[in-house]
């Protein structure tokens, strides 16, 4: 077997064997295939495309070049979820916690922010001490005390990934849904989990735009669980305005703990409980979503969630006092409440312009390994179809640079589009496809 | 600008701008754009195509990676040809000297073989002492002095086509036309051609298999010529059968000389008449191909043609009593002549096969730069549309071993088919797009 001939194949619109696959993939991961030949290969694959069949030997490919942990060693059912990230998407925060005080375990490999969204591993480094590098032998060994991890990706976890990522990443090849779906569920399959949730973002703060690809990419995720002998659901939510309030890493911790103490945006709250719901129905025998919408509400309401949470940071090296008292995590120097310019109802929030202006107060970065600054961030204080009066405050910006300060009010003025005419409120959700539809 | 843009703008379906095409060709050239980037953007290119202007600005681009041979400073129009490639074509050894003896310069960069299809300089090899790696500066020299030059490319020209020609081997980038059209184009232009014929060979014994494919790549060719104030003709011509009888190196210098002393096979000579009118046409004012033509012949008849390849060995090194004395050039230890197996009509003569047949005994090279042997080949008797008697000689196979003789044999015997009915003969010429019409 030759690498050319395989690239070549796929060029003329074949479809691959699953031999084939392996060898291109297995040959990249140990370097005995050149970057150069896998960014042809990724380009082939990015125009003519991929079927389910070649996209699920891809996944399973890739999840098997390098370690996978086998979870059912420490528990009996180990469920994540994963979302396809947006602006202010804190919900891991919230959602993980909540369910593994429902008693299912969620060992959870969570990422890093990049671009225009946030990443969990960000906003949790927030939280003095907090580690997230934890070896495998840490991540089971927790998974099994405490029966809640988040935890960032280890080298040895699905390597070809990280490779590959790095190569599509600057050869124009991001954009194919069957390389962003064996990337997801590459990693969500070698890290042992058994049922997946997976919220995939559609709109102007998301990777994808349209629903009908995020309905592709979703149905080709579940199919691809399944396939591979997990359970998943896929949830299509909404991400054309923020989630919540808060952009910005410990904004959102904030946030999230205090929805986590049953306080919090309604419509980030909402949120958590469905996406919740879909982790214990998925991670449970009944899997009636209502009931399990229940017991997600019950621990919050009695402080279960919150204990987990507390459990989570203790576990990891985080102090705990910084999540207890919560003017004690980081502060920017400047808070500035901007004031609506003009009543109206809201027609739009752009969440991408808002996750770019969180970026350029240092929330975020633009390329891998560059510092951030966990403090800054905005809280955007409506959502679409409110009616404000002009005067009223529409959002706060937390700065530590006054010139940034000023681009980004400028920024998010522009960010909130107005109508003289009623507007109707975004839904949360839009469409959940279950294993058995895909 | 980023290299990355530049291929996601080609993937969209966009037309490059010349500055894109120039940054992307000049970057790559310089090593600050990776080879990974580079294979992206050929796929690219291969499955999105490119416009001719795309496409001219690319061939420029390439032209313009190293340094650029200014022809005018020693002689007043240099006329070129270039083929595509195919089996038996030594059509370069006859014509090149011809036009030269009618007074026009003929300086040409020449090939190696690779694969199925021979290249002139390994013909040129068969001559003891002839030197193919002149420098730029002996190039000039020679053109002014003899007025005729075969050679192979300098290290400083068109670059960025060598490089880029090794990536698309081994990334399956090969197949696309405006790659190559600019790169065979690029090498024409910076060798300071004023005047190109391109013959475009069609059939199976060569790249293009389909008419209407060659005329896609000829008509572009011609375009860029016309674009780079270059005149240019394409001649598409018949590859599914050798051109003219002998296939190998020493084999077909011997043929070139007895045409250019006016035998040789009739097929093989018409070509050349023709290739010869169109670059004195090309090269000249008048541009009548009947009288170019004659005047071709002429140079034949008189032997003007001869003394002009002899002068062209001396410049070159070569000893020009091997080429006085044929009987001298290197020869196989078995020459073998094998009889038809029946009586009929040729149907077929599979220019591929017997060209692969040829690599077989040693005559060519899988790999670039694997040493071959100059002596093997083979003696293609017939055409098609002749009619054989079972018995009569078809074929002469020259080996250094018993073993692939045997090969050969069988090969050979399977490359011509055969018919009860008379069979009409193949064309030698399809079609010819002339500037004007491009």
């Amino acid at each position: 077997m030759r690498a050319v001939d395989i690239i070549i194949k796929k060029r003329d619109g074949k479809e691959l064997t699953r031999e084939e696959i392996e060898f291109f993939i297995n040959g990249f991961a140990k370097d005995e295939i050149p970057d150069y030949q896998a960014s042809a290969w990724a380009m082939v694959v990015l125009l003519n495309g991929m079927s389910t069949r070649e996209t699920t030997d891809l996944t399973l490919a890739i999840a098997n070049s390098g370690e996978t942990m086998d979870l059912s060693q420490v528990v009996p059912v180990a469920v994540d979820k994963h979302s396809t990230g947006g602006v202010g998407d804190k919900t891991t925060l919230v959602v993980e916690p909540a369910v593994a005080a429902c008693g299912l375990a969620v060992g959870k490999i969570s990422g890093r922010g990049l671009g225009f969204t946030g990443g969990t591993l960000d906003k949790l480094e927030s939280i003095p001490g907090f580690r997230v590098d934890l070896s495998t032998e840490e991540f089971m060994n927790q998974l099994a005390s405490v029966g809640l991890v988040l935890a960032g990706q280890t080298q040895d976890l699905a390597p070809a990934d990280g490779k590959l990522y790095a190569l599509r990443d600057v050869t124009g090849t991001v954009d194919s849904i069957p390389l962003i779906a064996s990337s997801i569920m590459s990693k969500k399959i070698a890290s042992g989990a058994d049922a997946i949730v997976l919220d995939v973002k559609v709109g102007l703060g998301a990777f994808m735009q349209e629903l009908a690809e995020a309905r592709r990419l979703a149905q080709l995720m579940v199919s691809i669980a399944k396939q591979a002998g997990r359970k998943a659901t896929a949830l299509l939510s909404d991400m054309n305005q923020p989630l919540g309030m808060a952009v910005g890493n410990a904004l959102e911790v904030v946030e999230a703990i205090r929805t986590l103490h049953g306080e919090g945006p309604a419509d980030f709250r909402e949120h958590c409980l469905v996406v919740a719901a879909h982790m214990l129905a998925l991670g449970s025998v009944a899997r009636d979503e209502e009931e399990e919408r229940e017991r997600a509400e019950e621990a919050i309401a009695t402080g279960k969630a919150w204990e987990k949470f507390e459990a989570l940071v203790m576990a990891q090296g985080g102090d705990v006092n910084f999540v207890r008292e919560l003017e004690r995590l980081p502060k920017a120097s400047k808070v500035v409440t901007v004031d609506a310019p003009q009543s109206g109802y809201l027609k739009g929030i752009h969440a991408r312009i808002v996750g770019e202006t969180a970026v350029l107060l240092g929330a975020g970065r633009e390329k891998k390994g560059q510092p951030i600054d966990h403090a800054v961030g905005i809280e955007i204080l409506h959502n679409v179809g409110d009616r404000v009066a002009q005067g009223q405050p529409l959002f706060v910006i937390h700065a530590n640079s006054e010139d940034k300060l000023e681009e980004a009010r400028r920024q998010l003025l522009d960010a909130h589009t107005w109508s003289e005419e009623r507007v109707e409120p975004l839904p949360l959700f839009y469409e959940v496809i279950r294993s058995e539809e895909a």
